[in-house]
């Protein structure tokens, strides 16, 4: 992908080093696809993420869950929570389609264990969701099967941010939201690991809106272009998918998803009442066999996390900018224009 | 209705008087339906509980929601445990079935709000489901939203237990299991209050089953029938949903409905790895106005809450049991026999 | 020790096989201590719990807590639900002497590892508490840094049960209460495991009291003797302790913990508002070092848990069977009798 | 009190108005006392948060807790998470003296008890703690029931911050820290209501230190003094306390504690593996009598929250700040010196 992004404007989140895609593929094995929507008032879609190239259900990934805001929808949280584990892709779209994107997860799954010949009667779909009314006619839900088998057979390591996939018709701080992506390398135990974010980004209020300390949001305000929004409460939601290489069991990986509620705050808001702010993450050690004797695991000891913590905060502030800056200008249902940020970046860069 | 309930065989479970209808939709408004799928490989259903006869999405209904063991998929209890809100009617449902589900409450409540004129932009579907893959060729999803109105429309204060709805293919301590209700009557502060539960039962092993104290499962298994099937783990799922007209707050009504837990365990099982155990309860006072100034609630002293706990577990124990010896004997998908209690009860009340 | 225990009288709870000191203690390393004080209005005292003879504090346990009735003041909850581990022993106590326990298992730490030449700074004792304020002086805290220091050093694979160290003063069903153990042994992935149980009984009402499935509590209640303190609501307490030898994580030790909870109700109680249950478990596999490289871990997988579940229930159900028995008959500070179940033994066995 | 503050410095954190004081005293009822203790190598104290006036243990406050990382020792958070009640003052002090002073706080509840005639047998004294041992010999807890007592009968609407009270010893992004305040009013439903937070700050490393957007931590490491620490990883602890009179349910409090989290964010730490960060909140409106009938409580409809989640955020932003302007420059029990913010504020501010 040829998208500028935050770091393209020189700018520079937090200390560590990034991946050489500096996107949540830099996880060997995980793959992004979208699906993205656009007819008469439908502008929205589907984005998944497929945690690697082999049947999930039969080789379950350790995952963890995080409810930052529990006004949301997401789906599948209850199971990662009581067995630590993710058996399907995780899969992205507006509030109201969560229902039709789990079936087709569930068909999606049925086939592929099919064809795999693994038994298959419970499946676990893990949906997130954002509400994009601004800009998409959610109450008729647009997402279908085809979309959510499309956004699958399409998923690469390489893959678009901004207005695609379930952040075609998100709205962030009043600017136009979207998908973004980054992520930080550590080295932890004398070996170099990766942890890549994943964001849907729909929320805040443009007042709030902070870029590396700068009061981006005031400064954009003063600025105003024709047809900006009136300032809204903060709503909406985001979600955060954190994936990682580190050998980390169920628990830690929690402690570390909790970490890119750190990131969202250095953005500016401060979770508002409406926004559904859920994390979810999962490693690909560590794997789990669907039927076997004792698992053998190895985990980081507790007080290697420190780095981790950090490379989570910035990759999830970073992939939120990257959601932003990468996102085009778009008008919503009523008219009213939600700017990329890429518009104003002169005024922050000078 | 006029089916042959538990106490009808002269057992009497635990020491509090139940209401008249010793159902659920003793709690005033509350509603009760189903529809049955018989088609095919197809034995299963949807039951729907509707809070009250108006729009639940405009009057919120003050609700909590519990998780005794996360191996389950329901759907909506982020939003509930966030909020302490309920805003859908409640449906239940086989596994896989939930996102269609969840789809058709969506659009139900669209059209609902429609029809009142009340703006609807987000809805939280609540969803719970169990495994009904013995009796059920569950891979092919069989509830539509045909099915998720039919049972909504038809929706009583009487509605029947055993093998309808969501019921119509589990299987519970081995024998057929399904929807089963009862219901307990407290005074408070010197006034009565109503506590109802509702089960659709899908778990345990036959040998576990206890009956009020008495073995029951072992009486049963001495006395094998036929094509019975083969002793099992105890996996499967149970959902409990309980009404009430207390003034509680969603935190009280959190610790009410735990205590159903209790009721399960007299049952005999000790709730095994693969059920998924989701309590959901709401009162029928302290409605949340949508959009409104202060809002005035009247909470009952907790130390009140004993007989309440009490009944709580009363009243699930007996659910259980009725949603059995309601059950008729039906075959599962491989020959085997899931009978109904009602065939052993002559070997437990002698 | 030569204590009649509910065995001995012909009762036999569950299927599974017990230990062969059908305690706590069957899980190798592990040792139980008590102080017990009787002095002027004071009947009460301490219970240690050792995990193992090293020193906890640089080779931590895998550890689990779970808040079933979170009217209680136990302390070090917060850290093991957090970093999943136990480094200290655990202490029961009196409610009110919970402070004092808590800063003589500081001091007993701090002497362990200054001796060990361990470095310490931060430590998280862990103390139990039930409220015996019936039989005992609550209000002036009896428990000396000195009585823990005794529990500690007189701790020892055998102990006593009954009305001994923290159980000295407690009240279980209107019965006298006190410390009680059982354990179960079980067969996972080709070897035997054993998991054990102590409690700290204090709760209940008579009349709900249920002896493997017999309404003991009313057949007590026709039987009644001279002085029996009037029917009182369900409150108290009850802390449950499991230790195991079973390879598994902290996220399977809580759900493991979380089955001692049916154990509880069936034994009759409904878990009422005013009982404070918590329940705390550790392993003596995967010990964590406090400094380290990469840590191994084995754990079992998840679909073997079953049975470990049914020996939580079963061993906490005999466990709290234990404790009533095994207490002797003793007056509460009013006046009243807290009898002994063995002197209803009679009633319940013929 | 005259001390200088960050407002001093012509710092502006937020865009909410302060209270009167602006500090956690501006909530009406509230006070706040400090037991400050400098004896050898005893750097370290108690501070005391009362709610109001009265018997806090016969007329019980609304409250609500949350832990933002449990590597602590908190107490009484168990409790609060299951009644929402707050029953005695809060105390805050040094990690290994929380069992000392927890025994305090029961001396003088029962002292109160007996004077106002209440029956007590059960109370829940909660404790906060940070581990000062970089200042304090910790080892031997130096904070016994005579500060506790000198604590509370010395509190006060005014008081000081930074090194005082359980501020003595701390230390905050490698600068001296202690205790600190601020204060937002809102104005909700057409009436103003007051937030107010109060911190122990003990926690972060300075290279992450922001303030107000600015990498202050990298330019006090530029213009480094004599005998600063040398970096160190983020560990230590915050303990958050926030007062509000706002009429709110203990669900609606602990959405609103949560946010504090964020104002913690923006000082630029990311909460550290070693960091515990616990949040207790109360409310002076919606008192619960210990023994009453129906109980009428009015609270806030949810959708006015987000001016009281930007309240708290502000607040604990700038209560952090204040914690280490205020504190003098000690040094550390190895010779380090622990630097005033102030001696760095002439870089920050030109």
């Amino acid at each position: 992908m040829n998208q500028k992004r935050i770091q393209d404007y020189g700018i520079k989140i937090g200390r560590l080093p990034s991946g050489p895609r500096n996107k949540i593929t830099d996880v060997a094995g995980v793959q992004v696809g979208h699906s993205t929507i656009h007819e008469g008032n439908h502008h929205t879609g589907v984005t998944v993420i497929l945690p690697g190239p082999d049947n999930a259900f039969s080789l379950k990934y350790t995952a963890a869950s995080y409810i930052h805001n529990g006004f949301g929808k997401s789906c599948g949280l209850v199971q990662i929570g009581e067995l630590g584990t993710l058996e399907t892709p995780i899969a992205l779209t507006n509030t109201l389609n969560t229902g039709l994107v789990w079936d087709a997860l569930v068909q999606y799954t049925i086939d592929r264990c099919q064809a795999d010949n693994v038994p298959v009667y419970s499946i676990n779909p893990v949906v997130g969701e954002c509400n994009d009314c601004q800009i998409n006619d959610i109450l008729h839900r647009a997402v279908t099967e085809a979309h959510v088998r499309e956004a699958i057979s399409g998923a690469d390591a390489d893959f678009a941010e901004g207005d695609v996939g379930a952040g075609t018709g998100t709205v962030c701080y009043g600017l136009k939201g979207g998908i973004g992506s980054a992520s930080r390398v550590v080295e932890i135990c004398g070996r170099p690991y990766t942890i890549g974010v994943l964001v849907q980004s729909n929320f805040g209020s443009l007042i709030d809106f902070t870029l590396n300390g700068m009061p981006a949001g005031e400064m954009i305000l003063a600025a105003s272009k024709e047809g900006m929004p009136k300032p809204a409460p903060d709503r909406g939601s985001i979600m955060t998918i954190l994936a990682t290489d580190l050998p980390v069991s169920c628990r830690q990986l929690r402690r570390i998803i909790r970490r890119t509620g750190v990131g969202i705050a250095r953005t500016g808001a401060y979770t508002g009442h409406g926004s559904g702010e859920v994390m979810i993450g999962f490693t690909t050690e560590n794997r789990i066999p669907a039927d076997s004797g004792l698992i053998s695991q190895t985990i980081i000891p507790e007080g290697e996390l420190n780095p981790v913590f950090q490379a989570a905060a910035e990759a999830a502030c970073e992939a939120i900018l990257n959601s932003m800056v990468c996102a085009r200008t778009i008008a919503g249902l009523k008219g009213e224009m939600y700017y990329s940020l890429a518009e104003f970046m002169h005024l922050l860069t000078r």
